[in-house]
């Protein structure tokens, strides 16, 4: 049996008009922004006016350690809410936006999959409504702003060696990661090193994810540091009277993009941090406006439950008040195999006991959740090559660590496909059982919170700090930082920091190469091996391939 | 009497759904992509469906050399669209979007001024539908490939030291003018030289402004050089192989966009080239499909009619077989006072006889305009301050001219201050006596063309051009591009080259510094003097005091 792709599935999509799909949310035609007949903002005033309803269910998805197998989690994400829908309940989702530059790299990624997809692919992988080109023009006005503020007297002293604050460009360009800026004489201003990263691993937007308003954004662009002076002290945004303009730049990225599944059930896609270097989730005004429009809201976090998850809860949840109802971890058969050992080209072959040796990956997960104190259930996303014993094996191994594991067949199906899993989420909420906490306090140490998370999350024996980093962590504590949660930027193949130990590896430490403050966003990000904040391209790049075809369709983009 | 801003007035405006303003083009519903409810794009399908259909008349809004007076090039434009409907006649306007980077700089320009604008005003200023953004991508995406292609082989042998293709951002940026790219070390690629233009200034946007459809947009992009091997031969942009994936980033930018005027009469506001390095018009894909919907179209170019209205006539009517039916010349009495030899301070004063020595600069262009074979019209565009003496004294120049010249107050009142003019140029669109022609052939050899212009447009003695660029231009010739028309890039303030030489200098040469090959948009820019393509911020740029105030409205902008 041929399968069709994502492409084909997604183009023979019968998309209702936006106003149909706003309709259904109960938002006005005049505060539902259009953007083309498929996509469309909500306007501010209509958000404001649903602040005093009450707030529905918040169901995360999130999954294993991922592999080269894939595991699914956005396909169940897109799933679920169609499949919440199927079983009657008024729900809705909220992902992630794409960056744009990687598509030209590699293939573009859809967002899900199968019969289980949210359209536009097309625009949602390309400009969309805007917003990172928003977010790419805030950044560039303050790097802009803080050279000319250097170049006409330098009234703040910033120290030029100690500009901390990069460019951004949504482009995968590994020939401007480092740069030597303002050469060519005094017109130009004062030649210093300077670099540029992709728009996603710009502070603007973690800030634009984790702002509540409008208000609440322009003042954490303020409290970003740009730079630093010889003394050591920083120099804000705000000292650079930056903020206010980047906020009007931002006006309308700040609002959520709505879109539709394949089955015409309302998405808000919105904001697309980078989850190493930043949490990795979509915005909390898409999550928390959508928490007043609908009863079930199903989110996801980047990467693993280990980033992902715990990002999402220790981040986003504690800054925006946010309580999980349930949780949803997705694993594959296949994902489970090469946990266990299997090479990819091997996975096509039935393997119980290497399935049965994966596991523990997941079971660590399992257990991880709990420690948030949300209740959660295993979705085993079916893939063809997969055989009943493989998927019993999952099965047995989540009844022995008492969480559900039920297979769903979205990708094939759609809703229908993981309704029982729906069920099940619903029982969950409506149970009662879920008692959110982070898991540390915000008074807490900064080190004794990274040494909190390798411990409980990863299970590292240690953490090795060197000196330096102890004593920055303790500056900034003094300086009134010590509150902050911390980020976690890390690999995402593994619990420990080599990518290539699969499983539930044990006798470990994480040793944290540095630690930065990201003082707007709200967090401290702790770095723990090699992190790239701008790809390059392959030497055949997919864009050589990517083109309009004779019918006016994108080629070689999917 | 104290007159409202720009903006107060623009607030006020009564727009009418985007759809209304489409339906009476009779663009049909799905035609019509909304960008919110006052912003709209003009489907492809749409433009090919009325391809035959005749063309309406085609009205120029040019205008004496600029001054710090100000001229009201663009006011005339939209007033003269505002009176043509209030005749009778089904009328729109083309005019060219506006530059995001600049407005952080100084305050921004609004489109149009007083009772003749064109809204939302704001969102033109800003992001407007996202097409600048779209430019900035395809460009940093060929930056960015020709950087890889280096980086992976160089299979094609570019001379690293001869890469032509610079960066762009828009923004205002003057650290990014020159500097080292691809330090840090071999997996950053060879480090050279580089250096970032604001994106008006790029040749994509150029092209796009002159692509008649996305076939031709991909054909013209391909042919763009992008740098030369050790041998001094081309490598273009369909070396790179990038042109396919830039059509795709540019599809939804090459769709006009509409708007609406104050009095809700249809605007398309497509692109914008610069006016020195580039053409300076909106789109030709505007222009011609707005030919096809209504039967008066008046658009306008950018500086005086020296420079914008040559190349409008020599560039954009040549390539895209567009023949001007007629054409208005901006004048204001004060911008004749400065070209008299009055300073702006003493601008109040009467001064009939200053008037008079300053008609000679438009003298020169209304010969310029018989000389392209379109038949032209005077406005004046009344100011506050004009006195009746001053205005009699500038038509009685004209009446000597043998050309008419009628008082407009279009800024004041709208459609209603300009009704007069429209009817003249309906009388000379109807009157048959326009005869369009370029100034030279294409034949004409590159040095003898720019000769060309120089002395019937600029009246120069003659031009300096030394060894080097006369041998270049031969080259040129040899390869195949002598049949291209030239681009002038020198100051718009004056027929000369010195900006301080106003009013109608004579006894000058025109100096020709560099000439350079747009081999895409298809044109030689012919530089004379001192052209920026970066511009900076001031020592207090606007963004400074730009801010959303409690009402949710932008302050500091215009």
């Amino acid at each position: 049996m041929a399968y069709k792709s994502d492409i084909e599935i997604a183009r023979e999509a019968k998309k209702q008009p936006i106003q149909q799909i706003g309709d259904r949310l109960g938002i006005p035609a005049e505060h539902l922004l259009p953007y083309g007949h498929d996509k469309a903002k909500i306007g501010q005033a209509f958000i404001d006016s649903v602040q005093d309803r009450p707030d529905g269910k918040l169901i995360l998805v999130t999954a294993i350690n991922p592999t080269p197998a894939g595991e699914g989690k956005t396909t169940t994400t897109v799933g679920l809410g169609d499949g919440l829908n199927r079983i009657g309940k008024r729900a809705m989702i909220c992902i992630r936006e794409a960056s744009l530059g990687p598509n030209f790299g590699m293939k573009g990624g859809a967002a899900g999959g199968g019969y289980a997809q949210v359209v536009p692919m097309e625009e949602m992988n390309l400009h969309f409504t805007g917003d990172f080109h928003a977010i790419t023009s805030a950044h560039s006005l303050l790097s802009a702003m803080i050279d000319n503020h250097i170049y006409w007297g330098n009234g703040c002293e910033i120290d030029q060696r100690r500009v901390t604050w990069r460019r951004v460009v949504d482009m995968n360009d590994r020939s401007l990661r480092q740069i030597t800026s303002s050469l060519g004489g005094v017109a130009n201003g004062y030649p210093r090193e300077d670099g540029f990263d992709i728009t996603v691993a710009s502070e603007v937007m973690a800030i634009l994810c984790l702002a509540r308003d409008l208000k609440d954004l322009e003042k954490r662009l303020g409290n970003m540091i740009v730079a630093y002076r010889r003394d050591k002290t920083p120099v804000f945004c705000r000292d650079i009277k930056a903020e206010g303009a980047m906020t009007v730049l931002l006006k309308d990225a700040m609002q959520p993009n709505l879109v539709q599944t394949l089955e015409n059930n309302p998405a808000f896609v919105h904001g697309g941090p980078f989850a190493n270097i930043a949490h990795g989730c979509n915005s909390v005004i898409a999550t928390t406006t959508a928490l007043k429009l609908c009863d079930y809201v199903v989110t996801e976090a980047g990467f693993g439950a280990d980033l992902g998850a715990e990002k999402f809860m220790d981040i986003k949840c504690r800054k925006a008040g946010l309580k999980p109802d349930a949780v949803v971890i997705v694993a594959t058969v296949r994902a489970m195999k090469m946990n266990g050992g299997v090479a990819k080209a091997d996975l096509g072959a039935e393997n119980v006991a290497a399935v049965r040796d994966g596991c523990p990956n997941l079971g660590r997960h399992i257990e991880n959740m709990k420690k948030f104190g949300v209740p959660a259930v295993v979705g085993i996303n079916h893939f063809v090559t997969d055989t009943e014993a493989e998927v019993q094996a999952v099965m047995d191994y989540c009844a022995e660590m008492g969480v559900e594991a039920i297979l769903n067949t979205h990708w094939a199906e759609g809703g229908a496909g993981i309704e029982a899993t729906a069920r099940k989420v619903v029982d969950l909420c409506e149970g009662g059982s879920a008692n959110y906490a982070p898991l540390y306090g915000d008074d807490l140490g900064l080190a004794e919170k990274i040494e909190t998370v390798c411990r409980e999350i990863y299970r590292a024996d240690g953490v090795v700090m060197d000196a330096k980093v102890r004593a920055q962590l303790k500056d900034w504590e003094e300086q009134g930082y010590g509150h902050l949660p911390v980020c976690m930027a890390k690999t995402q193949y593994s619990f420990s920091t080599d990518p290539g130990q699969r499983g539930a590896p044990m006798g470990f430490d994480i040793p944290v190469r540095e630690v930065r403050l990201s003082a707007g966003a709200g967090f401290v990000v702790v770095v723990c091996g090699e992190i790239m904040t701008m790809p390059g391209l392959p030497r055949v790049p997919a864009a050589e391939a990517i083109r309009l075809n004779e019918q006016g369709l994108i080629e070689g983009l999917f």
